[in-house]
C-alpha cells in the first residue's frame, strides 16, 4: 500500500462531570485526509482545501504530529499529506485533534502498523499541543480508539477504553461564534469546592458503571456537571435555554463540548436525537446567531481507512 | 419466623479515590444481632454484649435506626434486640453502621421483607446519624449490599452496586488509638485544587471501569487518593511506613478505612493478603501502640442470617 484515505473524526471532550478526562467519537462529522508514500524523505503537506491552514510542516498540527512519528520510526520513505478539513477549527469538537491524529493513524498504517493506539495518540499529542498550547488528549484519545474514552493520566498516556451502549447518539449544535480558549481556561477557577468535587466523582463514578451496565436512566442522572458548565456556560449565549429544551425534548443530558462554543447532547436512540437537534435549533432560530447541527452515532470504530 | 440471628458486617468506607461515595463489605469481621418478634409494641434493647453501649432505645444507633423503620411499617408487634457487638466502635470500620443496619435488616426479614435495600438504608441512615452526627451512607451501603457500592447521592439515596472481581481480598490493621472523627473532619480543606480534584476523579472513572473488567494491575493503578490522604493521614501514627511496606509486599492498594484510624489494604488472592498482613503488622510490632489485624475476602452479600 502507498497511498491511504482516512476519516479522521470529530470527537466530544470534557464531557459533563468528566471535565478533562472523558471524551467520546462522532461519526458524521470528520476531516479527511490522503497521505501517500513518497521516496523523499520527510514529511509534505501538499494540499489543504476547507479551511486556511499552513502548509509549512512545522506549523501545520498534522506535519507536527506525523513529523514526531516519523522520526521516531526513521522510515526509509517519506509522506507527503493531503487535508479535506470538514471541522471548523475553534467549533469545539476536537478540530485540531482530528489533524493531530488522523496523519500519525494514516502513516502508521502505510508503515504497517509498527505502533500501538496509545503510542499513536502520544505522537499526535505534539501537534495538538501546538494549537492548544499544552499536551492534552482529551480529543486525540476518543477519535484514536473510538466510542468512550477515559483518559486516566497524560504522563504517562494511559487511555482507557470504555463500552458504549448500543443505542447511543450525540448531537451537536455549533453556534456560530467564538469562545478563546485562553478566555475559556481564564475563567475557571484554581479551586474546587470539597462538597462539588465528591459531587462530581460520583457522578463520574456512576457514569462509567451506567455505561458498563446499559443503564440508559443512570446516564441521564449521572450527566451533570457541577465544577466547570457553570462557568464557562457563561461564555455561550442561550447555553442554558438550549440545555432546558433539550432535557424537555428527552436528551439523557447536555453540556459543553470542549471549551465551546459547540453544545452537545447525548440521546438514546435516533429519534430521540433528531427530536433533540430540532429543540437545539428552535432556540438558536429565535437569536441572529448562525448555527450549524450534527446528529451522530457514538463512532466506536474512530479512525475509518475509506 | 418469630425471631432471627444475623451477622451484620464491618465496611470500609473512603475507599482511597472515592472519599465519601466509594466502599465495600469485609466478611470476617461484624455483629451479631439476636432479634425477637413480641406482642408488645415498640423496639427494645434486651441485651447488649461486647461494648458498653446505651440500651434506651432512643440512644442506642440499632434502636433509633428500628424505631425508623417501626414507625414507618407500624405492625401490630414489637421487637427485642440483643447485640453481640465485635466491632469496636471508633476503630473506622463502620461499627455505629453495622448496628444501625443490622437492626432494620432483622426486623425487616421477620416482616417478611416490605422494604428493599435502599429503603433499608435509609432508615439506617437514621441510627448512623446519632452516631455521626450527620445522615451518610458510607458504611450502611455496602454493610446492607454487600461487594463494593458506590453512594452516588444521599438525597435522595442512591446507591450503585458495582460488580466485585473475584479474588479480590482485604486486610485491615487497626492500631489502638483514637483519631476522632470531629478532628479528621476539621483536618479537612473546604477547597481541592482543581488539578487533584480531575485526577482524583479519573482514578475513581478507572477504578469502576477496573472492577467491570476485573483489570488488577488497573485497580492497582487507580487506587490512589490526591485529596483526603495527605491530610488525614497525619492522624495515624506509622501511615506511611505500613502504605510503603504492604506495596512492597504486593498490594494493590492502600489506604485510610472510613476516618481511621484502621488501614485497609485490598489485594489479590489469600496468599498475597496473608503477606501483606504481615507487612503491616511488622511495622506496629516495632511501636508501642497495640493492634489487630485481619483478612477478609470481599464480602458480596453483605447482611447475612445465620
Amino acid at each position: 500500500m502507498t497511498d491511504i484515505k482516512i476519516f479522521s473524526p470529530a470527537t466530544v471532550a470534557n464531557v459533563s462531570c468528566g471535565f478533562d478526562v472523558l471524551g467520546f467519537c462522532l461519526d458524521t462529522i470528520g476531516d479527511e485526509m490522503i497521505v501517500r508514500k513518497i521516496d523523499k524523505k520527510g514529511i509534505y503537506i501538499t494540499k489543504i482545501e476547507g479551511y486556511d491552514l499552513p502548509f509549512e510542516t512545522e506549523k501545520n498540527v498534522a506535519g507536527v504530529s506525523a513529523l514526531a512519528l516519523y522520526n521516531d520510526a526513521n522510515p526509509e520513505c517519506g509522506f507527503e499529506i493531503e487535508i479535506y478539513k470538514h471541522i471548523k477549527p475553534g467549533s469545539g469538537v476536537g478540530s485540531s485533534s482530528a489533524s493531530a491524529s488522523g496523519s500519525v493513524f494514516a502513516i502508521n498504517e502505510l508503515l504497517d502498523r509498527p505502533y500501538n493506539k496509545t503510542q499513536l495518540s502520544d505522537f499526535a499529542m505534539k501537534g495538538e499541543a501546538i494549537a492548544s498550547g499544552c499536551e492534552h488528549a482529551d480529543n486525540i484519545a476518543p477519535g484514536i480508539f473510538g466510542g468512550f474514552t477515559l483518559v486516566k493520566s497524560v504522563s504517562p498516556l494511559e487511555v482507557l477504553q470504555l463500552p458504549t451502549p448500543n443505542e447511543m447518539y450525540a448531537t451537536i449544535i455549533h453556534p456560530q461564534i467564538e469562545v478563546k480558549t485562553s478566555e475559556a481556561r481564564a475563567i475557571l477557577p484554581k479551586e474546587v469546592s470539597m462538597k462539588n468535587a465528591i459531587q462530581q466523582w460520583a457522578n463520574l463514578g456512576s457514569f462509567v458503571h451506567a455505561l458498563h451496565t446499559n443503564d440508559y436512566e443512570l446516564i441521564r442522572r449521572s450527566l451533570e456537571d457541577v465544577v466547570v458548565e457553570p462557568y464557562r456556560s457563561q461564555l455561550i449565549p442561550h447555553f442554558k435555554d438550549v440545555k432546558s429544551a433539550t432535557h424537555k425534548a428527552g436528551a439523557l443530558g447536555c453540556g459543553i463540548s470542549g471549551s465551546g462554543p459547540s453544545i452537545f447532547t447525548l440521546c438514546q436512540g435516533l429519534e430521540s436525537a433528531k427530536k433533540v437537534e430540532n429543540a437545539m435549533r428552535e432556540i438558536y432560530s429565535k437569536t441572529p446567531i448562525g448555527f450549524n447541527t450534527y446528529v451522530s452515532k457514538i463512532n466506536v470504530e474512530g479512525m475509518k481507512i475509506l
